[in-house]
């Protein structure tokens, strides 16, 4: 028989929770019976939103956490004083081996302290990263590093590519992942002094297929499957991509509604538009993946829908099933004793 | 009577030259009496360009550069040997006071290094930032830097705020420019070393408006007039910006083109949505200025055509009569000693 994946789903984070979490838990387990999920959050609220569905819940549980963490709490003081709060307790569940996987719409400092403090690193893992899935021209690439540890070291990005490059390919299915890393032009000799240092450690890495320098300009392309760079440039791209995507759809719309012959032409061809641009939605994929934890943590955005939370507890479960951290643990050889407070 | 503003013009740089640098030589004298233009390259190949007009040339005068710098040749070794360029003929005319600005839309890297190694750096001026401007939902702001020289440090920044701050008061006539950094978040005490490092001293500035952190997703909503950050990062931020525009563009027009109802709407809308995306086109506005030197050098975009040069050839004129030079020395006060070689 199959194996079963438990999640701890934080029924308390982001911004349309409980409604839309409880859904997808109970979608979730619907759909496949290869599910068991904890439904971390103040029971009665829970409870509540649980009773409006018939359908079986026998692969539920509510798990009591009666306090909260806000999105604008400092993390690091929410999650030592919060030790009742929805994520703290579903971390715990990851800790304690009582769930595989912990996956929140909420705070996304909250998240990344946690992980670290609660849930732990693998040994030999240098530093956890973030990695969201951006839309390209393609499909979706992988950006690593965008979390909260800046001024990362050459050590740590090749990590990076490493953990990257087993994600996509074994939870994303995509062969050879091409990894590249962000520079300022494609040469080997261009770049800041992270850059210069970190290109010959990955072109001497036998473990992934490091493709060279990837010029912004050329990520929506699609032109690499794993994109590795520190957390602050990874951060500006992730942030800039959200924003000038919405900017630029914005100015379109308001274009396309000047006239009255444009707002005609416009609402023959939304519909089509629409399923263009559904395409280009890195929601659909699932949540950022906290990558080198005993364990895993997925950051679903905060304006995430039953659809979205469900793809991410799916993609928790193929994160099992491959064994992504077994793979993570047999490429991570090089221990460098590590002095950094990473909380 | 008004005083005239020489411009030293890159007869050979940039995918539509000759002809459209000629053409913009043309028009700009022909609109203006105060503009006066040396048109620099290969002088039988310009003279059979300019021989296309009929309007009067008198002030349009050919200065011979036998010798062309390609795309891909190394800057600072092109710069160095081809003494008979354009790029290096037109950068003495500026030096030698022949001329007030050097306006260019070949190689970036030859520009940049031509700039310092020229032209020369205003006495205090530790590092010339290159500044574009960035389309934004309210106009434009200015990125400053987008250079060459990455690894800056704060006191780099802090000129930058400045140079910038004085470029779009005066130039594009922003009344008391918002200045921002680019951070990972709205907080003081966030961001990687050397933004935590130069945020105390941009808030310490008497002589800008300093709003504080600028996360990457509000450029484009135009939060900012001027947008400091170290060029590693604004270089990511320019391309991305490039790149990102472009994919989008064309998924949506592959959108719209997908089903028969759609493309006769596209048809009936494109007109309108031309116009607004328009709007939404920094080259209107010229090229970008590499600022901080004894004199001013213009990096236009490579695909420039005649409109977009001639814009840049305005800017110049705008530059020299509201004396950006002068104020720039008022401002830059704090003189370092530095070590570094800029080359």
């Amino acid at each position: 028989m199959q194996e079963i994946t438990k999640i701890a789903l934080d029924a308390m984070g982001g911004d349309n929770a409980p409604c839309e979490v409880v859904k997808a838990a109970v979608k979730a387990t619907q759909n496949r019976d290869d599910i068991f999920i904890y439904l971390v959050g103040q029971e009665d609220v829970v409870n509540e939103e649980l009773a409006k569905y018939t359908e079986d819940k026998s692969r539920i549980q509510v798990v009591d956490a009666p306090e909260v963490i806000e999105m604008a709490e400092p993390p690091v003081m929410a999650i030592r004083k919060k030790k009742n709060s929805s994520i703290v307790v579903g971390m715990n569940l990851v800790k304690k081996k009582e769930a595989d996987a912990f996956v929140s719409a909420g705070s996304s400092g909250a998240i990344l302290v946690g992980g670290q403090l609660i849930v732990g690193r693998i040994k030999g893992v240098e530093r956890p990263p973030l990695a969201p899935l951006l839309p390209t021209e393609r499909g979706v690439s992988l950006l690593i590093d965008c979390g909260a540890n800046v001024d990362a070291r050459a050590s740590h990005l090749v990590q990076f590519a490493k953990m990257g490059s087993i994600y996509m390919e074994n939870v994303l299915g995509v062969e050879k992942p091409k990894v590249a890393i962000v520079n300022i032009g494609a040469e080997e000799e261009k770049g800041n002094a992270l850059v210069k240092e970190t290109y010959p450690l990955l072109k001497a890495c036998k473990d992934i297929n490091f493709v060279g320098s990837i010029e912004a300009r050329d990520i929506p392309k699609g032109e690499a499957d794993v994109i590795v760079c520190e957390a602050f440039t990874g951060n500006v791209i992730l942030k800039l991509y959200e924003g000038l995507a919405s900017t630029l759809i914005g100015v379109i719309k308001k274009g396309l509604m000047s006239t009255l012959i444009s707002k005609i032409g416009a609402a023959m061809a939304l519909p089509a538009l629409k399923g263009t641009l559904k395409a280009f939605d890195a929601s659909e994929y699932g949540g950022a993946p906290l990558l080198g934890l005993n364990g895993l943590v997925v950051k679903a955005h905060g304006n995430s829908t039953a659809k979205e939370l469900t793809n991410a507890i799916y993609q928790c479960v193929s994160f099992k099933n491959k064994d992504i951290n077994g793979k993570i643990k047999e490429h991570i050889t090089e221990v460098t004793p590590s002095s950094e407070d990473e909380a």
